[in-house]
Protein backbone atom coordinates (compact mmCIF):
# COMPACT_ATOMS: atom_id res chain seq x y z
CA UNK A 1 0.00 0.00 0.00
CA UNK A 2 1.50 3.32 -1.10
CA UNK A 3 1.43 5.94 1.01
CA UNK A 4 1.45 9.96 -0.23
CA UNK A 5 3.98 12.04 1.76
CA UNK A 6 2.64 14.16 4.30
CA UNK A 7 2.34 17.82 3.40
CA UNK A 8 4.47 20.03 5.24
CA UNK A 9 2.53 21.04 8.40
CA UNK A 10 -0.61 19.06 8.29
CA UNK A 11 -1.55 16.60 10.77
CA UNK A 12 -4.29 15.39 9.62
CA UNK A 13 -5.70 11.50 9.94
CA UNK A 14 -6.19 9.78 6.90
CA UNK A 15 -8.43 7.53 5.50
CA UNK A 16 -8.84 5.44 2.67
CA UNK A 17 -9.87 6.97 -1.31
CA UNK A 18 -11.25 3.80 -1.96
CA UNK A 19 -13.95 4.77 0.54
CA UNK A 20 -14.13 8.06 0.29
CA UNK A 21 -14.70 7.54 -3.18
CA UNK A 22 -17.27 5.14 -2.47
CA UNK A 23 -19.40 7.38 0.31
CA UNK A 24 -19.30 10.51 -2.40
CA UNK A 25 -20.68 8.07 -5.18
CA UNK A 26 -23.62 7.75 -2.77
CA UNK A 27 -24.32 11.37 -1.90
CA UNK A 28 -24.33 12.02 -5.94
CA UNK A 29 -26.83 8.87 -6.39
CA UNK A 30 -28.82 10.56 -3.41
CA UNK A 31 -29.04 14.01 -5.43
CA UNK A 32 -30.18 12.64 -8.50
CA UNK A 33 -32.74 11.07 -7.15
CA UNK A 34 -33.64 14.00 -5.48
CA UNK A 35 -33.45 16.43 -7.91
CA UNK A 36 -35.04 16.83 -11.53
CA UNK A 37 -31.67 17.43 -13.50
CA UNK A 38 -28.11 17.01 -13.34
CA UNK A 39 -28.47 21.44 -13.80
CA UNK A 40 -29.49 21.40 -10.25
CA UNK A 41 -27.47 18.39 -8.95
CA UNK A 42 -24.25 20.25 -10.32
CA UNK A 43 -25.84 23.48 -7.81
CA UNK A 44 -26.14 21.52 -5.34
CA UNK A 45 -22.82 19.69 -5.42
CA UNK A 46 -21.19 23.32 -5.45
CA UNK A 47 -23.20 24.72 -2.38
CA UNK A 48 -22.39 21.45 0.05
CA UNK A 49 -18.65 21.93 -0.98
CA UNK A 50 -18.89 25.48 -0.82
CA UNK A 51 -19.92 24.92 3.24
CA UNK A 52 -17.43 21.91 3.26
CA UNK A 53 -14.94 24.55 1.92
CA UNK A 54 -15.60 26.88 4.58
CA UNK A 55 -15.50 24.46 7.63
CA UNK A 56 -11.72 23.19 5.82
CA UNK A 57 -10.54 26.39 5.19
CA UNK A 58 -10.47 26.97 9.36
CA UNK A 59 -8.74 23.78 10.28
CA UNK A 60 -6.60 24.54 7.07
CA UNK A 61 -5.33 27.76 8.21
CA UNK A 62 -4.99 26.65 11.80
CA UNK A 63 -2.66 23.53 10.86
CA UNK A 64 -0.68 25.79 8.43
CA UNK A 65 1.45 27.79 10.17
CA UNK A 66 3.61 28.45 6.90
CA UNK A 67 1.26 29.36 3.90
CA UNK A 68 2.36 32.95 2.84
CA UNK A 69 -0.37 35.74 2.17
CA UNK A 70 -1.51 35.44 -1.86
CA UNK A 71 -1.07 38.86 -3.26
CA UNK A 72 -2.19 37.74 -6.84
CA UNK A 73 -3.62 34.73 -8.40
CA UNK A 74 -0.40 32.85 -9.17
CA UNK A 75 0.25 32.52 -5.55
CA UNK A 76 -3.34 31.47 -4.94
CA UNK A 77 -2.88 28.57 -7.22
CA UNK A 78 0.30 27.67 -6.02
CA UNK A 79 -1.23 27.44 -2.66
CA UNK A 80 -4.41 25.15 -3.80
CA UNK A 81 -2.28 23.28 -6.40
CA UNK A 82 1.00 22.25 -3.62
CA UNK A 83 -0.47 22.45 0.17
CA UNK A 84 -4.58 22.39 0.40
CA UNK A 85 -5.31 20.37 -2.25
CA UNK A 86 -2.82 17.25 -1.39
CA UNK A 87 -3.72 18.21 2.44
CA UNK A 88 -7.13 17.19 1.72
CA UNK A 89 -7.24 14.74 -1.52
CA UNK A 90 -4.02 12.67 -1.15
CA UNK A 91 -3.01 13.98 -4.60
CA UNK A 92 -1.20 17.36 -5.86
CA UNK A 93 -3.10 19.11 -8.58
CA UNK A 94 -1.13 21.24 -11.98
CA UNK A 95 -1.83 24.59 -12.55
CA UNK A 96 -2.80 24.55 -16.60
CA UNK A 97 -4.23 27.57 -18.82
CA UNK A 98 -3.98 30.54 -17.90
CA UNK A 99 -5.91 33.51 -19.17
CA UNK A 100 -7.78 36.71 -18.95
CA UNK A 101 -4.98 38.41 -17.76
CA UNK A 102 -3.69 36.13 -14.92
CA UNK A 103 -7.26 36.41 -13.13
CA UNK A 104 -8.44 32.80 -14.51
CA UNK A 105 -6.39 29.26 -14.47
CA UNK A 106 -7.10 25.55 -14.37
CA UNK A 107 -6.07 23.11 -11.53
CA UNK A 108 -6.17 19.87 -12.83
CA UNK A 109 -6.06 16.53 -11.26
CA UNK A 110 -4.70 13.65 -12.74
CA UNK A 111 -6.02 10.96 -9.85
CA UNK A 112 -9.15 11.97 -8.51
CA UNK A 113 -9.71 9.83 -5.68
CA UNK A 114 -14.01 11.42 -5.97
CA UNK A 115 -13.70 9.34 -9.65
CA UNK A 116 -11.94 6.22 -8.51
CA UNK A 117 -14.48 3.21 -8.69
CA UNK A 118 -16.84 5.95 -10.93
CA UNK A 119 -17.63 5.27 -14.77
CA UNK A 120 -20.23 7.60 -15.41
CA UNK A 121 -22.95 6.85 -17.74
CA UNK A 122 -23.38 9.06 -21.49
CA UNK A 123 -26.63 10.21 -20.03
CA UNK A 124 -25.02 12.02 -17.49
CA UNK A 125 -22.93 13.43 -19.58
CA UNK A 126 -23.86 17.15 -18.12
CA UNK A 127 -23.06 16.28 -14.97
CA UNK A 128 -20.24 17.95 -13.12
CA UNK A 129 -19.43 14.95 -10.82
CA UNK A 130 -16.37 16.61 -8.89
CA UNK A 131 -17.94 19.70 -8.47
CA UNK A 132 -17.67 19.40 -5.09
CA UNK A 133 -14.25 20.11 -5.13
CA UNK A 134 -14.72 23.32 -6.98
CA UNK A 135 -17.55 24.29 -4.46
CA UNK A 136 -14.83 23.79 -1.51
CA UNK A 137 -12.19 25.77 -3.39
CA UNK A 138 -14.93 28.37 -3.52
CA UNK A 139 -15.57 27.91 0.04
CA UNK A 140 -12.31 27.75 1.25
CA UNK A 141 -11.28 31.12 -1.06
CA UNK A 142 -14.25 33.05 0.32
CA UNK A 143 -13.73 32.49 4.09
CA UNK A 144 -10.36 34.17 3.16
CA UNK A 145 -11.93 37.00 1.46
CA UNK A 146 -11.01 35.94 -1.78
CA UNK A 147 -14.07 35.73 -4.37
CA UNK A 148 -14.03 33.17 -7.20
CA UNK A 149 -16.55 31.36 -9.43
CA UNK A 150 -15.27 27.69 -9.98
CA UNK A 151 -16.50 24.98 -12.36
CA UNK A 152 -15.50 21.08 -12.20
CA UNK A 153 -15.22 19.05 -16.16
CA UNK A 154 -14.63 15.61 -16.16
CA UNK A 155 -12.05 15.06 -18.85
CA UNK A 156 -11.28 11.49 -20.53
CA UNK A 157 -8.23 11.23 -18.53
CA UNK A 158 -8.30 13.68 -15.75
CA UNK A 159 -10.40 16.02 -13.83
CA UNK A 160 -9.72 20.19 -14.66
CA UNK A 161 -11.12 22.68 -11.96
CA UNK A 162 -11.43 26.41 -13.92
CA UNK A 163 -11.00 28.91 -11.26
CA UNK A 164 -11.76 32.56 -12.13
CA UNK A 165 -10.93 35.37 -10.24
CA UNK A 166 -13.92 37.74 -9.42
CA UNK A 167 -12.91 40.04 -6.98
CA UNK A 168 -11.04 40.61 -2.61
CA UNK A 169 -14.24 40.31 -0.60
CA UNK A 170 -14.85 43.32 2.47
CA UNK A 171 -16.88 42.06 4.19
CA UNK A 172 -17.31 39.92 7.01
CA UNK A 173 -16.62 36.34 6.87
CA UNK A 174 -19.26 34.27 4.98
CA UNK A 175 -21.29 32.03 7.66
CA UNK A 176 -22.26 29.40 5.12
CA UNK A 177 -24.71 28.84 2.05
CA UNK A 178 -27.87 27.16 2.07
CA UNK B 1 -24.85 4.99 -11.98
CA UNK B 2 -22.58 2.17 -13.12
CA UNK B 3 -19.04 1.82 -11.41
CA UNK B 4 -16.33 -0.43 -12.06
CA UNK B 5 -13.14 -0.88 -10.19
CA UNK B 6 -9.72 0.33 -12.15
CA UNK B 7 -7.30 -2.15 -13.10
CA UNK B 8 -6.14 -4.32 -10.08
CA UNK B 9 -2.43 -2.90 -8.94
CA UNK B 10 -3.80 0.63 -8.23
CA UNK B 11 -2.66 1.50 -5.06
CA UNK B 12 -4.34 2.36 -2.27
CA UNK B 13 -4.21 5.81 -1.50
CA UNK B 14 -4.97 7.83 1.47
CA UNK B 15 -6.64 11.13 1.90
CA UNK B 16 -8.02 13.51 4.85
CA UNK B 17 -10.75 12.07 7.23
CA UNK B 18 -11.56 15.56 7.58
CA UNK B 19 -12.92 15.94 4.31
CA UNK B 20 -14.68 12.14 4.35
CA UNK B 21 -16.03 13.13 7.70
CA UNK B 22 -17.80 16.39 5.48
CA UNK B 23 -18.70 14.34 2.95
CA UNK B 24 -20.32 11.85 4.87
CA UNK B 25 -22.46 14.16 6.78
CA UNK B 26 -23.54 15.56 3.49
CA UNK B 27 -25.10 12.18 2.81
CA UNK B 28 -26.08 11.82 6.35
CA UNK B 29 -28.01 15.20 5.54
CA UNK B 30 -29.89 14.16 2.31
CA UNK B 31 -31.50 11.18 3.83
CA UNK B 32 -32.40 13.22 6.48
CA UNK B 33 -34.17 15.40 4.07
CA UNK B 34 -35.66 12.43 2.19
CA UNK B 35 -36.83 10.02 4.85
CA UNK B 36 -39.56 10.34 7.17
CA UNK B 37 -37.87 8.91 9.79
CA UNK B 38 -34.42 7.81 11.58
CA UNK B 39 -35.31 4.40 11.11
CA UNK B 40 -35.41 4.24 7.43
CA UNK B 41 -32.65 6.45 7.40
CA UNK B 42 -30.54 4.24 9.58
CA UNK B 43 -32.37 1.20 6.66
CA UNK B 44 -30.68 3.24 3.68
CA UNK B 45 -27.35 3.36 5.15
CA UNK B 46 -26.73 -0.19 6.27
CA UNK B 47 -28.07 -0.66 2.09
CA UNK B 48 -25.69 1.78 1.32
CA UNK B 49 -22.56 0.39 3.82
CA UNK B 50 -23.70 -2.94 2.35
CA UNK B 51 -22.81 -1.88 -1.12
CA UNK B 52 -19.47 -0.53 -0.28
CA UNK B 53 -19.02 -3.66 1.57
CA UNK B 54 -19.22 -6.03 -1.14
CA UNK B 55 -16.87 -3.19 -3.30
CA UNK B 56 -14.45 -3.26 -1.09
CA UNK B 57 -14.42 -6.59 0.13
CA UNK B 58 -13.30 -7.12 -3.75
CA UNK B 59 -10.90 -4.42 -3.01
CA UNK B 60 -9.23 -5.75 0.13
CA UNK B 61 -9.32 -9.24 -1.09
CA UNK B 62 -6.80 -8.19 -4.01
CA UNK B 63 -4.32 -6.32 -1.97
CA UNK B 64 -4.57 -8.36 0.89
CA UNK B 65 -2.46 -11.09 0.95
CA UNK B 66 -1.92 -12.66 4.01
CA UNK B 67 -5.59 -12.72 5.35
CA UNK B 68 -5.94 -16.45 6.88
CA UNK B 69 -9.36 -17.80 6.49
CA UNK B 70 -10.99 -17.32 9.00
CA UNK B 71 -12.59 -20.46 11.12
CA UNK B 72 -14.49 -18.88 13.48
CA UNK B 73 -16.10 -15.45 14.93
CA UNK B 74 -12.67 -14.82 17.01
CA UNK B 75 -10.64 -15.32 13.86
CA UNK B 76 -12.78 -13.16 11.92
CA UNK B 77 -13.50 -10.08 14.55
CA UNK B 78 -9.36 -10.25 14.49
CA UNK B 79 -9.34 -9.41 10.77
CA UNK B 80 -12.05 -7.28 11.17
CA UNK B 81 -10.42 -4.75 14.08
CA UNK B 82 -6.93 -5.00 12.84
CA UNK B 83 -6.75 -5.39 9.21
CA UNK B 84 -9.59 -4.21 7.48
CA UNK B 85 -10.91 -1.68 9.51
CA UNK B 86 -7.85 0.09 9.78
CA UNK B 87 -7.34 -0.45 6.34
CA UNK B 88 -10.25 1.60 5.46
CA UNK B 89 -10.81 3.59 8.19
CA UNK B 90 -7.44 4.54 8.82
CA UNK B 91 -8.01 3.54 12.59
CA UNK B 92 -7.79 0.52 14.27
CA UNK B 93 -10.63 -1.08 16.37
CA UNK B 94 -11.09 -3.04 19.45
CA UNK B 95 -12.91 -6.07 20.07
CA UNK B 96 -14.82 -6.36 23.42
CA UNK B 97 -18.33 -7.67 25.08
CA UNK B 98 -18.14 -11.74 23.43
CA UNK B 99 -21.49 -13.10 23.57
CA UNK B 100 -23.87 -15.58 22.79
CA UNK B 101 -20.78 -18.49 22.70
CA UNK B 102 -18.63 -16.45 21.08
CA UNK B 103 -21.17 -15.58 17.80
CA UNK B 104 -21.54 -11.99 18.58
CA UNK B 105 -18.82 -8.94 19.37
CA UNK B 106 -18.58 -5.24 19.39
CA UNK B 107 -15.78 -3.69 17.66
CA UNK B 108 -15.54 -0.39 19.15
CA UNK B 109 -14.19 2.52 17.57
CA UNK B 110 -12.56 5.07 19.94
CA UNK B 111 -11.54 7.93 16.83
CA UNK B 112 -13.96 6.99 14.46
CA UNK B 113 -13.59 9.21 11.15
CA UNK B 114 -17.04 9.68 10.50
CA UNK B 115 -17.74 11.49 13.62
CA UNK B 116 -15.09 14.16 13.66
CA UNK B 117 -16.57 17.47 12.95
CA UNK B 118 -20.02 16.25 14.10
CA UNK B 119 -22.49 16.93 16.65
CA UNK B 120 -25.73 15.62 16.96
CA UNK B 121 -28.65 17.41 17.91
CA UNK B 122 -31.24 15.63 20.79
CA UNK B 123 -33.83 15.18 18.33
CA UNK B 124 -31.49 13.02 16.27
CA UNK B 125 -30.52 10.41 19.27
CA UNK B 126 -32.17 7.75 17.48
CA UNK B 127 -29.88 7.96 14.16
CA UNK B 128 -27.33 5.20 13.84
CA UNK B 129 -24.92 7.71 12.54
CA UNK B 130 -22.44 5.13 11.52
CA UNK B 131 -24.72 2.46 10.54
CA UNK B 132 -23.06 2.85 7.00
CA UNK B 133 -19.94 1.23 8.81
CA UNK B 134 -21.98 -1.44 9.97
CA UNK B 135 -23.71 -2.02 7.11
CA UNK B 136 -20.13 -2.01 5.27
CA UNK B 137 -18.86 -4.69 7.39
CA UNK B 138 -22.12 -7.07 6.55
CA UNK B 139 -21.77 -6.36 2.85
CA UNK B 140 -17.85 -7.12 3.18
CA UNK B 141 -18.11 -10.38 5.09
CA UNK B 142 -21.42 -11.64 2.54
CA UNK B 143 -19.08 -11.25 -0.14
CA UNK B 144 -17.07 -14.30 1.71
CA UNK B 145 -20.41 -15.82 2.55
CA UNK B 146 -20.61 -14.88 6.19
CA UNK B 147 -23.80 -13.86 7.15
CA UNK B 148 -24.16 -10.90 10.20
CA UNK B 149 -26.07 -8.48 11.79
CA UNK B 150 -24.96 -5.59 12.74
CA UNK B 151 -26.02 -2.49 14.13
CA UNK B 152 -23.57 0.46 14.79
CA UNK B 153 -24.66 3.02 18.07
CA UNK B 154 -22.89 6.30 19.24
CA UNK B 155 -21.47 6.23 22.84
CA UNK B 156 -20.40 8.99 24.43
CA UNK B 157 -16.62 8.63 23.91
CA UNK B 158 -17.27 6.05 21.07
CA UNK B 159 -18.95 4.15 18.40
CA UNK B 160 -19.79 0.41 18.93
CA UNK B 161 -20.32 -1.78 16.13
CA UNK B 162 -22.40 -4.38 17.18
CA UNK B 163 -21.77 -7.65 15.08
CA UNK B 164 -24.28 -11.05 15.60
CA UNK B 165 -22.90 -14.24 13.77
CA UNK B 166 -26.17 -15.75 11.54
CA UNK B 167 -24.78 -18.19 9.61
CA UNK B 168 -21.91 -19.52 6.76
CA UNK B 169 -24.12 -19.02 3.00
CA UNK B 170 -23.40 -21.59 0.36
CA UNK B 171 -24.96 -19.55 -2.66
CA UNK B 172 -23.48 -17.79 -4.92
CA UNK B 173 -22.01 -13.98 -4.11
CA UNK B 174 -24.63 -11.19 -3.49
CA UNK B 175 -24.53 -8.56 -6.47
CA UNK B 176 -25.57 -5.85 -4.20
CA UNK B 177 -29.06 -4.84 -2.52
CA UNK B 178 -31.07 -2.41 -3.88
Amino acid sequence: MSKQPKPAGVDSRKMSAELFSLTYGSLVAELLKDYEDTKQVNQQLDKIGFNMGIRLADDFLSKQATVPKCTDCRQMADVLAKTAIPAYLGVPATISSWGNSDREFSLVLENNPLTEFVELPPNLSTLHYSQVLAGAIRGGLEAVHIKVITTATENPSNTEIRVRFIEILKDNLPAGEE
